[in-house]
């Protein structure tokens, strides 16, 4: 399939755009007719750029408000085409998106649409040019596809096409079924878009809102099925409107948006009747559980002693660097301080998950476009297969301790006392919460859904007390490895509370007498208000002695039909702090309900500790 | 009228919120109750502090679920009553709010709802709990005011009364006349809310984009002159969900609230029958043009030399600092190089407009918790009255050589040649655009229209090749003053991009003279690419002659129902540039049309001076 998309997508000049369209691999481009109006390039300049780059210009775009209008506005659009023809004759572009009309000089007829349209058509073709008719989901009159084709068929012109854009047909929850009765000749352009559920109107949510496939919730894939098997085998074009890829660095959005597209064709092609050709994609190996969790802690004794707090012991060094592996149960942190102290203190550096089979994981990684880091770090160190998310976290593809492979453990020297002599009730990493930056999210979001094969779940938003925060998990299916993945909902511009905190949930199978233990070797925990005890015995009647002990203890408390959450949390260190959970029943979640009291507490304790 | 405020229409902690809320002046204060429960206060501390404050703590809310349900439901619901009347008495609050109920198990029967929410009323009233129902807009089955009131009226009971809230009433259209027909003392509370006209759902709407009265679209003042005409006598308070007001500084959203407040009073009382007593507000005085413009340009070279080209001569010299001040007919612009250098270089630092009266309009702008500026700045100079914006630009008032008013240009010395011989053909300030901090959007767009009463007109979306650019001009009725305030729609982060552009639009008499003189004198004048004249052609037939004209001056195009509208614009210096104007007949816009390309422009001459 040809890969291409629309400059609109993508922040900055014409020129910046193609430079990272090209450096992205696209094959073609559709031009916005707004980037080329601003722009110093002329027509033929961006047409001997685009081949420079190894770009077809696949279309030119929009032409509006053409169609089914009176004989003096028929007379100015046709005056307006001509123009358009001679630019895109410079331009070396031979096919013209033209939009359903919204404007309200359009008539209800469509025999006077098809008319017209003909009419285009027949001039356009002096010109070599194809017109791809398309149906805006809020055009005045025409506002679905097969609406549109029916006139494309009465027009019955050879230069007169289809444009289908998957963003137009499913927010409109338009069945795509029938597409596959289109001949496959006669569709002259896609366009793809995805978007997350949003509850408005659909321009305002096409204007602001559109995504790459994948990152939302439509079924873009769906439709592409349907498309192909009309015999169409034109270009995938991603046509996207986004406020915040508006912002982003162009290179990197393109990048996004291929990664977008390969991903595409995968499960198209999983689910087509035949493979096509190209699919060289390695298939996606659900990683099976966390293998460690790593904290780059310059000073590795508070945490150091925070975790013996909780129960770890410490059961290993690394041969060759200052790296320290803290144990209990399956639940391994890696503690590294040997790196550079970040401004805020100790990170969350990277993450360790289990994988059938790691290079392949590596392999899928990088087919998908991630960065991946360099196999050996000193001459002494096990081969390590790692990418970097798209937020600078390390992810790395472990076999741990398993006889067909080498485990990274075997950097490690043993200490004397071995894990299975923690005396704790942890048993394994039950998730791990990152904080994206604001313009990275829908990239992480497809990143871990798309390279690592994890089910995204249903967005929230979550009050703290400075924002609102956007926070969507990801999960393999059996939740063996889940990753919270968190954004400030709006930018937050004040330095002083845009501090990006991350954490470490560890899974306890007795989570009051981790708790207890944990008060009784000091460790800092996070105090919570008793106000929050107060509501909760208002909220549920759980019997007076586990409302004491939960307050006694400050533990937090949900449940959903499926079962009972306890958690607390730890003191934050640097950007980092852990939380100690225990899932009663089946419950499914992360305790979103008491996120605005954890967060409230937690800037509370950090403005205390550093007033300002 | 008592004046309060929700707690959940701030930023920070609830310690916090209460002193900003304290500091701008509030009678008193809703208690939302996720900030007590995120909050290490006890319910009496919160009561101590408010009374410290000065606040009464008018509300406890929201009490959400309660009543049509089944009897299972309402015992738990009961029960949870009781907990939350027990932290009403700990807060010394006699108020709750009871929002109608959302859940699936809410049943569609006013009796049952009536009978259930009298019960509550009657355990309120053993606690001295007065219960204000509430109809939400997105309410199961009661979603406007009056089924709220019906159903309060079956339930009969002197603890049981409605809440009115705008934004709820207003977003959904109903019709507030019949609020008339309520008795005032069954009206337990009101709260109030403005928002902008947008196309969603109107949850969606509610929970991120609610905003102050007067700066949005619904008519807030209305519906409270239907509320007082019925006795009503309880506070108006401000409940805003905002995703803006929720990041920004606390004390100084308190303090625009509390501006919103006064204005929407001044509105009421000059519609209501009577004035009630308050009422001492200057009145507005519409300013009848502008007087100057100042720059803040360390080096006034370049800024000199470029208003030269334009056709201004230097008309004088401040007494006492180094201001110089550039004429041309009506237009005048200092140039004050004595500020210290800004790191973007020259910035538009002030404005000064005329105004009937400029102590009354300190005054007024003072009672809208203007920031005034001190009257005298050096021991030589004529008073002056000025206040600040909320973005910091200062505004002026004067009387420019009127003989009933000293005025600011006898500060300045003049020059050989008077104003009278400059060259050219400008002849006034049309508008000065100012780009707002994204976070102060809506402060500016009240404080324009309330402290100077210019009228906001729609707000529009301008694709930047960074970012969506949202911009909203206010002006007098007749046109003499209008501002331009613009702002990234989303926070844009990275600082290359970030640049904050002001300018000066002057009002030529003759354009082409204008801009031929500024060619003539080698003015550095705005580049506009050649496609944007392809594409003009396409739309408009203006004639080969004019067309060629545009083309060769670099003058953009626009037209309405009214007229026709030309303009181009200088190179940009520091953060400042010059836009010269020319309206045809009753063009009344600002020629958004031609923004994106004039954006594309200005953002490629940038990258092209200083690449980094």
């Amino acid at each position: 399939m040809r890969r291409s998309i629309a400059t609109v997508s993508l922040s900055g000049s014409l020129a910046d755009k193609l430079t990272a369209i090209g450096a992205a691999g696209f094959d073609g481009v559709e031009i916005f007719e707004n980037d080329l109006l601003g722009s110093d390039m002329s027509p033929e300049d961006v047409r001997r750029r685009a081949a420079d780059l190894g770009l077809t210009i696949d279309l030119y775009q929009p032409f509006r408000d053409f169609e089914a209008v009176p004989p003096d506005v028929l007379a100015a659009g046709l005056r307006r085409a001509e123009h358009k023809f001679a630019v895109m004759e410079r331009l070396g572009a031979t096919r013209l998106l033209v939009c359903s009309n919204v404007s309200p000089a359009a008539i209800d007829d469509d025999a006077l649409a098809a008319e017209q349209l003909r009419l285009l058509a027949e001039r356009a073709a002096e010109h070599g040019v194809d017109v791809a008719y398309e149906a805006l989901a809020w055009g005045r009159h025409v506002d679905d596809y097969f609406h549109a084709w029916r006139i494309v068929r009465a027009a019955d012109h050879p230069n007169l096409g289809l444009c289908l854009d998957s963003f137009h047909i499913l927010a409109r929850d338009v069945d795509p079924y029938a597409i596959r009765t289109i001949p496959g000749d006669k569709i002259f352009f896609v366009q793809l878009a995805d978007a997350p559920t949003l509850p408005m109107d659909v321009l305002h949510w096409s204007r602001h809102y559109r995504c790459f496939p994948g990152q939302g919730d439509l079924d873009v894939a769906g439709l592409v099925d349907h498309v192909l098997r009309t015999g169409y085998d034109g270009p995938l074009s991603l046509e996207v409107f986004n406020d915040i890829f508006r912002q982003a660095a162009a290179m990197r959005t393109a990048q996004d948006a291929m990664r977008s597209l390969i991903a595409l064709e995968e499960v198209v092609q999983r689910a087509g009747d035949a493979p096509r050709p190209g699919g060289a994609l390695p298939p996606p190996l659900a990683p099976t559980g966390f293998a460690f969790a790593e904290l780059a802690a310059p000073s590795a004794g508070p945490v150091g002693e925070l975790l013996g707090a909780l129960g770890f012991v410490r059961g290993g060094r690394h041969a060759g660097k200052p790296v320290e592996l803290w144990e209990q149960g399956a639940a391994r942190i890696l503690v590294n301080s040997g790196s550079a102290e970040g401004q805020d203190g100790p990170a969350l550096a990277a993450v360790g998950l289990e994988s059938p089979d790691p290079a392949a994981s590596v392999k899928r990684a990088e087919a998908l476009l991630s960065p991946v880091l360099p196999r050996l770090r000193g001459p002494r160190d096990a081969p390590l297969d790692a990418v970097a998310a798209p937020d600078g976290t390390e992810v790395f593809f472990c076999r741990t301790a398993r006889p067909d492979h080498s485990s990274w453990t075997d950097d490690f020297s043993r200490d004397r006392r071995p894990a299975g002599e923690a005396p704790g009730e942890i048993t394994h990493i039950d998730h791990v919460a990152l904080t994206q930056p604001w313009h990275h999210f829908d990239e992480a979001s497809l990143f871990y859904r798309s390279v690592l094969g994890l089910r995204p779940h249903d967005s929230l938003e979550l009050p703290d007390p400075y924002g609102l925060m956007r926070s969507r998990a990801v999960s393999t299916e059996d939740g063996g490895v889940r990753v919270a993945l968190n954004v400030a909902y709006v930018g937050a511009h004040d330095g002083r509370y845009d501090l990006a905190w991350q954490h470490v949930a560890l899974a306890s199978a007795d989570i009051v007498a981790t708790a207890r233990r944990a008060h009784a070797a000091g460790a800092a925990t996070l105090a919570i208000p008793d106000n929050y005890y107060d509501d909760l015995e208002a909220r549920f009647d759980l019997g007076a002695e586990r409302h004491r002990l939960l307050r006694e203890l400050g533990l937090l408390y949900d449940r959903d039909e499926q079962g009972e959450f306890l958690h607390f949390y730890t003191a934050t260190i640097g950007r980092v702090f852990f939380e100690i959970v225990q899932r009663l029943g089946g419950y499914r979640g992360y305790g979103a309900v008491n996120a605005p009291v954890r967060l409230a507490a937690q800037h509370a304790r950090r403005t205390r500790r550093a007033p300002q």
